[in-house]
């Protein structure tokens, strides 16, 4: 498929650009870096950075305005930025309570990151940072857990921005952030592979009517392929899995649900799946009392979706879910 | 590609209890129709009311809610609504000041519409109606521009939902709707064909790399196909066929500009666009006041793009397009 590009090597700056242009009364791009900022930094509270490679938009930039990041850091296309640019962004937001750095768990991010807070840190700025890692995929051959950082770090976003404008310092933040992201699991699938831009081959292959369930968001292959019969079917299996990570006690909490397109999936089918969501829940009796569908953080245009699941082990998550942003994607 | 949805012919009503159930806290669905409406209708103002076939999603329920639509009513596939649901929708939202029918320029949804609007001023409500035509494409054979109702309808809910919220009489609604609408162009270029719900064709076909301007939401087929160069060459085109719309008086004006994606267009191949329109309306010295990218109106997955002008006679217009609103899909 033809893509709305310019060269493929200006793409990601191009992008940047065009949201500077169209979100100009808020953000700003710090010329000739990865950097999306809000114009207005609060030195009253703790700033909040995330970020990693591009391809996932609107993630992380969406998410950057009052009451959610202060910063975003953008890399190449599914790699994350370098160490510098991310020093960068630190020393561009930070204020006296201190930078918390947001990250999604995968090898190549963390270790960037944590090198920027040690950099950081070292000229005296006062960083502490989170690791989301909601993916609760299976590894084929270990079956171990992947742990990845996926939608569910855009819940991390508002609830930590939330806490943060509300005035909580650094080690507050760290803690919350820690214990949202252990309640905190998703599981996407993949009904066809999208193209990166500037790519002519797909990132990987499906054979006609199969899907694959725990898929990554750079196309990493998921646990198992089969056949695909109806939107009822995948949100059973989906919630299976899910509710399986939490103990009974634990389920019978209140939970927010996040339902994210991955990029080529329309918004029809989006509403489709929703509706079986609510439906398996109340079945399985599940209370939920917060819930959004939307592409918040896309793989290009992949077709799938996956569902992120967060009990609410304190009143206030809800609080803060619901307090207003300006963050455009959110 | 495998779509994700249950039986094709419930497609249309499960989206419609998705969207009801993730939007619960301010929208409903009235049971068995494809009416979308705001929970707490305000007696002291005009109702507006919007709507059309589906597979446009978000549009146009995403833009019921306070400052934008009363109701949004959804028929099949881009099939309208009938009009007794349309009659129902007027009922439903009717206060004494009467009820404003935004109808997208296309001849059986005009039909109906129309047919509605008669049926309900004979059992006593107040109704007017505006016919938005922003399209600017051309016909191929005819040469008469073909004035569909695009993605401008949006910027007409925007405008007239503050309007009436302000407090404005149906008459002069119905007028700055008009008047907005004859200041305002889109046209759009598609890529590749989507597929609609439950088909397992394309809608229509392109070869590789050849795109085609001017195609309708419906994909109905554009004026002219060519290679595909670049977004900038794209954006210099749309734009020289945009600005010849408007006499040079005119286009000394600030304007509104709207970037549409049709569905299967990447965030990060829309803002590259945006970055190109950017540059080149610079160029061109003309003054761009507000801007705004994203899916507002889509053709199910359809890849392609479509850019609106409106040429801001009035300062109040800038006023009404940036006043909150808390529908969801602005």
């Amino acid at each position: 498929m033809t893509q709305i590009i310019n060269k493929p090597k200006d793409a990601v700056s191009q992008v940047l650009n065009g949201v500077a242009f169209i979100h100009q009364e808020k953000l700003e791009r710090l010329s000739n870096t990865g950097i999306i900022k809000k114009q207005q930094i609060d030195d009253s509270q703790v700033a909040l950075i995330s970020g990693g490679g591009s391809g996932h938009e609107p993630a992380h930039f969406g998410y950057v305005g009052e009451g959610m990041l202060s910063a975003s850091v953008s890399g190449p296309i599914f790699v994350p930025p370098k160490t510098a640019e991310i020093v960068k962004a630190i020393e561009a937001v930070a204020s006296e309570k201190g930078v918390l750095l947001i990250i999604k768990n995968f090898e190549a991010d963390v270790t960037n990151f944590l090198e920027a807070k040690k950099m950081a840190q070292q000229s005296g700025i006062k960083v502490a940072h989170v690791i989301v890692n909601d993916d609760c995929s299976i590894e084929e051959g270990s079956y171990k857990k992947r742990r990845r950082g996926v939608a569910g770090t855009i819940l991390v976003h508002k609830i930590l921005g939330a806490a943060a404008k509300e005035g909580k310092n650094l080690d507050e933040l760290k803690q919350l952030g820690e214990d949202v992201v252990a309640s905190m699991n998703t599981l996407g699938v993949a009904l066809a592979s999208g193209k990166t831009i500037g790519q002519e081959e797909a990132v990987f292959s499906l054979e006609k009517g199969e899907i694959s369930f725990g898929i990554g968001i750079h196309g990493e292959s998921g646990y198992r392929k089969e056949p695909f019969f109806s939107s009822e079917y995948l949100a059973n299996e989906l919630i299976n899995k899910l509710l399986t990570q939490y103990p009974v006690s634990i389920s019978e909490l209140p939970f927010a649900i996040m339902i994210n397109g991955l990029g080529a999936t329309t918004v029809m089918e989006q509403y489709i799946f929703a509706n079986d969501v609510k439906r398996l829940l109340q079945l399985e009796e599940i209370d939920v009392v917060f819930q959004k569908s939307g592409n918040f953080m896309t793989s290009t245009n992949m077709a799938g979706i996956s569902l992120t699941f967060l009990a609410l082990k304190e009143k206030k998550w809800l609080d803060y879910l619901n307090e207003p942003t300006d963050a455009f994607a959110w």
